[in-house]
């Protein structure tokens, strides 16, 4: 059986060479598809793509208008090749207009020295922390299992944007790398924290660098990741996100399989 | 007498409608120009673009390649004006090869509420810091006056690749936004600080987020800024690293101008 999630980011290449996609009602959001379903469909076209090189390394996706339901188009072009990477340039059309922009940078994993500086929050085992029911209306997050630990959305307001969170598809479905970027765009809006309610707000754009190497991703397969991700300035209209998502193994050292960041547009309550 | 800077990012808009640069002996750097000047050419390209909406959001640079010293052009393009904001696609080339990718989204900031929940680092003022001498064949660096607070390019090998620092142009020069966005680039190599040594180490992918007003830079004027970044991760051949930018002025609260990450790839030195 298909999980839905590779449901949502299947595509069709086209006799023309161009790659269409569409929508998947399962991952609807409030305005157009859930940002992450289109920027793990992005992530799939190239990872799938005949002359891709490695893994990808870097993804910024801006989401330039929603997309409305139905078939859209993906563009994808490896520019440039060089040794060891590779750099995309996305466009993403629907009826003849560009509704997002985007780049990504793929790559080789070289074995080198290395070392993890970030810390993983603090968070509970997985089974100490009930699931959250999002409401119906939210079509996208019935995929995925939340386990709020700090700044749930059910959390009123609060002084401080941080929300950490044990994560995972479900149905649970093994972690690779479409399903990565996805998961770095779960984050509900973080001014909604602030003000202890839903407002207007969206993703303008998005950048995910992904640390994870194959064999890790196969390593953490169906389980829980901890995420966390918090505002660090809200000003005229905007704020930005930066975010972390972990692999927490019972038997080892935890793994940064991914570092995101993105920009945030919102409008005031009281404006 | 125009500034060293001006002249660095300075355009020709050819009758064909390409924009032409040049690289700047004064901005070179170990291979290729230095990527902040690169970055604040481009977003010059666009601030003064007969198009343009308001102003930079967010920009994404990708260095696909070293620019060779001598001529090279940028591309770009407003692929989509909503009513707030504005995308643009930007392409690098040289010699008819492209060596750099990007997109940018500029927009109105409007009044809203607003609450900056990042802090900055710990820091002496200014007058008490001293100016770090760099090396002659560095040459963009002689161009900013550093005066490292933590983890200078000086203090050995590390646990902790923070590096904290007073930093501003020499001469000094009202700040503005290309000049943020070169300051975001101006964070030495994180993993020189972890081996307490120069290797090869290169960014491949930078994201800068603008939060700071036309008023605000104007308030900032020529004083120093305080400039923080640290990486996340070391793995494979790359890191990440996340800063920020901040204004501290004597007589107000902080205002953090810009936050900023990127994607490094380095070589290790035992390998």
């Amino acid at each position: 059986m298909t999980h839905v999630f590779d449901e949502a980011i299947a595509l069709q290449r086209g006799d023309d060479g161009v790659i269409h996609a569409s929508t998947h009602p399962a991952y609807s959001n409030m305005v157009g598809p859930f940002g992450g379903i289109t920027a793990a469909t992005v992530l799939n076209v190239i990872a799938t793509h005949p002359d891709v090189l490695g893994e990808p390394l870097a993804l910024t996706l801006n989401y330039a208008a929603p997309i409305a339901d139905g078939p859209w188009e993906i563009d994808v072009v490896p520019v440039r090749t060089n040794r060891s990477n590779q750099h995309w340039v996305v466009t993403l059309r629907q009826n003849d207009g560009t509704v997002g922009t985007g780049t990504a940078v793929f790559g080789l994993h070289r074995g080198t020295w290395g070392d993890t500086e970030a810390t993983p929050p603090q968070a509970p085992p997985v089974a100490e922390v009930d699931s959250f029911d999002f409401p119906d209306f939210i079509a996208w997050s019935q995929n995925y299992d939340m386990k709020f630990i700090v700044g749930g959305i059910d959390a009123g307001k609060q002084d401080d944007s941080t929300t950490t969170l044990w994560i995972r598809d479900t149905p649970d479905r093994p972690l690779d790398y479409p399903a990565l970027m996805s998961l770095t765009d779960t984050f509900f809006p973080r001014v909604f924290l602030r003000h202890g309610t839903m407002m207007p707000a969206g993703t303008i754009s998005i950048t995910t660098y992904f640390h994870a190497t194959p064999d890790q991703l196969a390593a953490h397969g169906t389980a829980y990741v901890l995420g966390t991700a918090a505002a660090n300035s809200f000003a005229n209209g905007h704020y930005d996100q930066s975010g972390q998502i972990w692999s927490m193994p019972d038997d080892g050292e935890p793994v940064l399989l991914a570092s995101t960041t993105q920009l945030v547009y919102f409008k005031d309550p009281q404006a």
